[in-house]
């Protein structure tokens, strides 16, 4: 690729906002379209180049070999990908959506020889829409890409560009290894806030006069949009199965110990350890690593460096230096 | 009871050291004993009457007929209890422990014949010990009180008017209706974080790496300290089961629903709803109360305000002003 890169997002809520502004800001041609009338006239309104629609995007995307930028909700997508095989069948795509099998899916039907390498920035706001998103929302923020073994690696490395060029640092998974991942770490988190809520509110008047610091926590999430929340979760279906599972597995070995011989030590223990083992690795001191991406072997490696905890935070040609943490 | 009313707290931990502190700040004759000698040399190094063991603290409070805090936890309660049947078994009693069925249980076998009124302050500090405690810990907490229909009127009006002194507002329920609401708000979402965190570092390395906000917040009191969350939760089996039972089934139901019909909008929107109007509860206008509490039917009247929301903020004779939320 030479000259200056560019790349077309589609949908221009939180992510795909900021993903605009972002790449703007980093010097990346950048433009966009929005089925949402309040979302394109508000990024118009601060300079940004909208389209009139999204055809009209993807033809323009399609004349320049642009990167696409799918960030719709997952509900959206069938829509757009049809335009998208009608105006750009031919242009490289990403997408933002918070689950990866499922959207491989639906591109692996609707355009199975675009190159596509999918893509899930880490990060959010309280305030949804084009007015919750900044250049700075990626900043060293984890941006996930999946990395297959089939993976079309120098579209991987165009769009691991972009995510370094918003600020966000590039973790390397399977597409089903980031769905279990999130499954257990943000979709079951979402269920359990949900169940807690409930239970509490089922105690009465009572109960919720004398809820304080560990019934706020375990609910926040339940505070977000439901809608939200809905369709992320359901999305991940199979895996978030798995997860809640788990949950129930756990939870019922907890009441079976407590019911039978009163102890809750091994899962509050477990737990513990768990907790304080996860913060604790946010500290540790980090190594830095290299790979050369076109090597026969590198998606296996970055997969292995991403469960490591490892990031890229550099692409020059394609090699890639990043950091993880170093358990000395 | 005429001139300066005494209490004696026995165990100057978190919340024993904060009665002591706030007590003495309102003007009561306070002094203490604790078995912890770490704990009774920072208390007396900063002025306070701390006894020389809790044998003697006990003889002094029989001859002064100070209202007896017993402030040790669950699993020391017995120990105590023995010590007071011997030394002031004719001395008023009340406790900060957070369960109320198992410590009315533990006085009825040792100390049938004493006045006893169960109390829960519902407040805490990341820091335990006395250093952790301070004479402003109680302000503007709700105190649960026992309030049975056999409660001893008179011994109960002089709990309220410590609670009341140590800046907290004072909330009645009977001891299983308090030990319910516990288990829903404060002892379930401590093995619902516990669970949670298990699961998440059952993801393995990915799933650290990429964990943030909800996972934060949804495993935060599995980093409490686990002998405290374990005697907690365990002091209340009855009730937590019951809870983790409601907690099982409602996550039953939406593992069944997410399976056979792809949903969870029952459960997502049920959460949301409750979250909601939880929050909104704490905003909501209030009204006055008052009832005079030598009334026959003064604890029923108490524990219906109680489970309205309601909290006494004074005490004068058998009259008991409060306010609770209205809705209009």
């Amino acid at each position: 690729m030479t000259g200056v890169p560019a790349v077309c997002v589609i949908g221009l809520g939180l992510i795909g906002g900021s993903v605009l502004r972002a790449a703007d800001a980093a010097g990346w041609q950048a433009y966009g379209a929005t089925a949402s009338a309040a979302d394109a006239e508000a990024a118009r309104s601060e300079g940004f180049d909208v389209a009139a629609d999204v055809d009209e995007a993807l033809r323009r995307a399609s004349s320049d070999d642009a990167l696409l930028v799918i960030a719709v909700p997952l509900t959206a997508l069938d829509t757009v990908l049809r335009q998208v095989a009608r105006f750009a069948p031919h242009c490289g795509l990403t997408d933002v959506i918070s689950v990866k099998g499922p959207v491989a899916a639906g591109i692996e039907a609707r355009l199975p020889e675009a190159p596509y390498v999918g893509g899930h920035p880490m990060t959010g706001s309280s305030v949804s829409g084009w007015a919750g998103g900044s250049a700075e929302l990626f900043q060293g923020a984890p941006w996930l890409l999946v990395t297959e073994d089939d993976t079309d690696r120098a579209h991987w490395l165009r769009t691991a560009r972009l995510a370094l060029a918003c600020g966000a640092e590039v973790v390397a998974a399977s597409a089903r290894e980031h769905d279990a991942a999130v499954a257990r770490i943000s979709h079951l988190p979402h269920v359990l806030a949900a169940v807690l809520a409930s239970v509490g509110s089922g105690g009465g008047g009572l109960a919720m006069s004398l809820a304080a610091g560990s019934f706020f926590d375990g609910t926040r999430v339940a505070g977000s949009r439901p809608a939200l929340v809905q369709a992320m979760c359901e999305g991940n279906r199979d895996e978030l199965l798995a997860a809640i599972d788990d949950a129930l597995g756990r939870l019922g070995v907890a009441r079976g110990s407590l019911a039978t011989t009163g102890s809750l030590a091994a899962t509050i223990n477990h737990g513990h350890l768990s907790r304080t083992q996860w913060i604790e690795s946010k500290t540790l001191p980090t190594g830095e690593f290299q790979v050369q991406f076109l090597d026969p072997d590198a998606p296996a490696e970055l997969r292995a460096l991403g469960e490591a905890g490892g990031r890229v935070r550099t692409v020059h040609g394609d090699v890639l230096r990043g950091v993880l943490p170093r358990r000395d």
